[in-house]
């Protein structure tokens, strides 16, 4: 498998963890996102997936987008260890957390989404990094406030089993500690993110260890 | 079941579009996202979902959220007639275009974030309907080159079945239409849109047609 994806790209992350949790090698083929205007705005990165967005995984001649969709087709064609559990109310609940990241922070602070508020409303750096930290702030607070209230919630986001919700947090916390964002209002999350660090799928899937980091 | 949802909220109109395509009825509970200084924020309200977001889909004493995860759930308890085809690299496509819309056009376009710009960021009433055009008219585009490229699109986005990728994307074009987006650049997209709306379970989902609508 060959996977499109760029060190610092927090849906790349994602993918990579899954692909670390399930022993599977892959190619890691770069695209910058501020190179040459973009790397994924070239034609030749466009003719594999029109949304000039990474990650794109390639398996054989099969080219799959959008991080949770890649992570869904990587559980139903190599299901161990599994990323979701048995139960369709946890498996619900395992997603939805995953979405509360996904759709309710992670697109508010695309790099696509800064520029446009820079460029054509006219934002201040200060105004960008408020709105970035605003989205991850309560995005993150709301998530929190679930896992302490559902009391699901042990080593890791779901129990003691590595899920689908921690792949997808652990990348989140890592844009939030670098855009300085407030975290001591989410002990929980922090716990779970300190657990999974310590799991090398985890730890090798980090922007600073990626071939492309600078 | 309960639904807990509200006419015009376009995440609503997806799970309400499952339901019926499964056969299920449900309670519609509204809760209107203007009203009362928007009733998601009610302390009762967020005691069912921190993120103080709909839909919210009440199963006996199992509370789902999110509607790409409650719509998942719904596939998987009720799998007749099925919303994602058999094959793990069409499941793959599929679910790549609802992220589509769920990931990269909705979040940005949700009534909260609108009100940040203007509240917050000073933008003008005109800046705010070209900030949702914007993400509208880009993000369906990207979806149109995908499912102009990849072949596989019939009457509906993936051959001649329904599956949640119409599930997302018709409520999207909702949206659209009514802040006066382009759709002519997405002809693909308007001929499924059109095909589904002759289907009862999604014209009888539609915001018009709900108990709350004004």
């Amino acid at each position: 498998m060959k996977l499109y994806n760029y060190f610092r790209s927090s849906a790349s992350f994602r993918v990579r963890i899954a692909l670390n949790l399930k022993g599977l090698p892959y190619e890691y083929v770069v695209v910058h996102l501020t190179k040459d205007g973009g790397q994924q705005f070239d034609p030749s990165f466009r003719a594999l997936n029109p949304d000039a967005l990474i990650p794109v995984l390639a398996d054989d001649d099969r080219t799959l987008t959008q991080s949770l969709a890649i992570i869904e087709y990587l559980e139903e064609t190599h299901p161990e260890p599994p990323l979701l559990p048995r139960d369709a109310v946890e498996r619900a609940y395992v997603r939805a957390i995953a979405l509360g990241v996904a759709c309710e922070i992670h697109p508010l602070n695309n790099l696509r989404v800064l520029r446009y508020l820079v460029r054509k409303l006219g934002a201040s750096e200060e105004q960008k990094d408020a709105w970035y930290r605003h989205w991850v702030e309560e995005g993150l607070a709301a998530i929190e406030a679930r896992l302490v209230a559902e009391k699901r919630t042990g080593r890791y986001a779901l129990g003691d089993h590595v899920t689908l919700a921690d792949v997808v947090l652990v990348p989140q916390i890592f844009n939030a500690m670098r855009f300085d964002c407030r975290l001591d209002h989410v002990p929980v999350i922090m716990g779970i993110f300190g657990h999974c660090m310590e799991l090398p799928a985890f730890d090798d899937a980090q922007p600073s260890r990626q071939p492309d980091a600078e």
